[in-house]
């Protein structure tokens, strides 16, 4: 692709200060970008790249004062960021090729059914009474059970693998080797010490709007579903534990774990590696810190939880901050003590 | 399957309070079920639902006594609980189809053999030299390599996979994705800086019973075995570091990890995400918490550990719910000094 | 395989004390081999092990002074471990048929180059434009995209995912079920409370010597690369996110995880389930305790943290070991309070 400054500012709305006519074939970083490259500013501690800056166009807001002279043309736009975005999507759009049709050897049972415009990758395999919307694609190795639901324009990466039950909305995508209706960890234990398998019968449904990373693992349910809510974001090697319902747009960093039967409400975001008991529920924009267990139900929207049992952020940082410094303490209540 | 209460009450060995000849086609929480529904109180937490149950039957204890009035038919039976895992193993024996034969393309090396009543889906891989017996299950895109041996009625779920070498016993389950005896993580540090693969010569052994999870790791030996004992349980997500040994019945939740060369003894428990240094033995019984770091040997059995670095479980709380007020006793202190 | 004591010894260069005729055909450890073994003694805290073993030889020091007979004949080399080592690697050599060829089915598109030597497995996928040099060895089910570079001596095990666009140097081994190149996790909140996809337009690039282990994720940058330095050795179930570049011979243990933007410098280690927060940067040789979490960028080289918000290790063991003793201090500060 190549297009001048002037055609770029034209699609976002911008104004251009410096030449127009340059022309544009790359998207980069402000600080790592060459002649044809179209960088951004928005977070302003960025500014020094600025004014060092190879790129040949730089979006910047509306508001922007330069506080010295750069070699870029700028673009004015309303937000850089959201532009910057938009740009990266046209981009995409552009370079990356459709993928369509059908690729051999693959595996789809007679009686499952494929909308319009779909790809089937090679050694991906599709059970029995399956339906599948429009605008899907199933990229190679990707497995799906049988009695599988699938929405529209939902993509599953290499090596995805959905379990028979599972239920799929419309535009979610799951990056390569993630598990989705895993059995559930039950087992009852038996006078002997020895456990014994309780049957897995629920499934899982992922709602409109989800996406999900690569490796993670979402177990079915005991009975009923696992649910996971519409617009909610989920990284890396996460782990979603039987019977758990996730609300809308809660976000889930990498290496984070729910226990089972565990609800989250709307808005909520788990930091990397933070744990979630089971049989617990936890309120609307709950925001749980990095590593941070939470082992009791929050009532109470809104709050921030840090902590290897989770407390509210300052408080904790408080304690910590005086965890730090212990020692001194223990030398001051020695001396009190000797003084006494 | 559609049976009456009375039916399922002779399978439970149990007496029915109320209308027998009512039919049940469906298994489901005594809160969420509806007309037609089974159901099951055994934790009397959930008594409440009782009193409002849509299900049609309960199954509750012998001695339960009934607070209020229930609309639902009482099915009473020693254990609840066990009662109603032996519906849902009833339930998935009725309702899911037998998986028999060979889907194609599928590839396995002519000097392996496999046992009667086998299923080996589409794109599943048997290497050289494998030895299965009957009643296995392989479903799609499974992997097992040369020279692997197999027992009775063990199920590989989708993307399992299986160095060669590995030795697995009779009625193991190994959920998606999944890889068992990756090698170990050894390397050399070498004068230079860099590091040297140390080759991994050894292999995996899964006793009888043992169940894993999705996406679960257990690397081979370096020389000898990585052993996970008879009816180990593991979750998703876990790592099993090379020669590893888990005793028999020990249970390990999601993202918990076990460091090289570490022995547990039996019906040890891990939570979510505990670690295990590499090197250490754990006596039998052994309890650590979520997210609790084991450093050293534990020689006593029957311990439960918690905490960033493992303490015992009361001295653990008791420690952290000072550190919850450590900003009121530094105040206390600076008062007692300046008193001074 | 099978040798004399003495041709081992030559191949070691190193010196027999014993019969030397004595045939061997096993590696094994010190304290677990039979008649027919060799094992070895580096670390002398196994010595006890060399008076009691069954090997029918042992690799020792040039220098070991034996406390008590034995019945192994002894090798004295200059460095056991590293002879031992390298009599593993010839074990591996002879032992392990080399896999060359192509199992079918498989799927190579037409565009894609492999080089001399090489092996793909059945159900392994090779995109379009790839370029793939020589003696690389493709697993069953291994995914390969479009446009991917791959230099010599390779080895994917089963089920690897490279996502499109991903460079790979020479001498790289990628265990089964990693995945290189995932999207990386990154979201536009918008007003509503709902996200938006960001397209993740980089790429992966793996340097020389790499080797990372299994159902590890690596995501590609969204704009650049994601960056793993020559001869950095990532284990099991490690998350690297978007953008994150490591510095030459980093050691990375199993449930790390690196947030988006971070830099590492050389010959870094983090330990198991150690986790550093985004956009910061890692001094050359910072070592990291295991489940450490690091939140500032460290500057100075050579420093170890530990703790759950990384400390000076030392100064974290000295705050921990009060921490234990809190409620013993919380006493002495009431009984103080008491005599004021």
């Amino acid at each position: 692709m190549e297009f001048t400054i002037d055609q770029i500012a034209q699609l976002l709305d911008g104004n251009v200060e410096g030449d127009g006519s340059t022309k544009i074939n790359r998207l980069d970083k402000i600080q790592e970008g060459t002649a044809g490259s179209i960088g951004f500013l928005a977070n302003l501690t960025y500014e020094k790249h600025l004014y060092q800056t190879q790129c040949s166009a730089i979006l910047v807001s509306e508001n922007f004062q330069p506080q010295k002279e750069t070699t870029a043309t700028l673009i004015r736009v309303k937000d850089p960021y959201i532009g910057f975005t938009k740009l990266l999507e046209t981009y995409q759009k552009i370079t990356k090729p459709e993928l369509i049709g059908t690729e051999n050897p693959s595996f789809k049972h007679e009686s499952s059914t494929i909308g319009a415009n779909f790809f089937r990758g090679a050694f991906s395999y599709i059970g029995r009474d399956c339906s599948i919307g429009d605008n899907v694609k199933i990229y190679p190795q990707v497995y799906i059970g049988d009695q599988v639901t699938i929405g529209d324009n939902c993509i599953f990466h290499p090596g995805v693998k959905l379990y028979s039950g599972t239920i799929v909305g419309n535009n979610c995508e799951i990056q390569a080797g993630s598990v989705i209706g895993s059995d559930g960890f039950g087992f009852a234990p038996q006078a002997d010490g020895t456990y014994k398998n309780i049957p897995q019968l629920g499934n899982v449904i992922l709602e409109d709007n989800v996406s999900i990373g690569a490796n993670t693992t979402v177990d079915c349910a005991t009975l009923g579903a696992t649910r996971i809510g519409k617009g909610v974001k989920i990284d890396n090697l996460v782990q979603i534990a039987h019977n758990v319902i996730l609300g809308e747009n809660t976000v889930i960093a990498s290496q984070a774990g729910i226990s089972g039967s565990t609800t989250l409400g709307k808005n909520c975001v788990l930091a990397g590696k933070s744990g979630i008991v089971g049989h617990i529920q936890l309120a609307d924009r709950t925001t749980v810190g990095a590593n941070t267990g939470i082992m009791k139900t929050v009532k109470e929207p809104g709050k921030t939880f840090l902590g290897y049992i989770g407390m509210d952020i300052k408080s904790y940082l408080k304690s910590y901050s005086i965890f730090k410094k212990l020692p001194l303490l223990e030398n001051k209540l020695r001396e009190l003590e000797k003084k006494l």
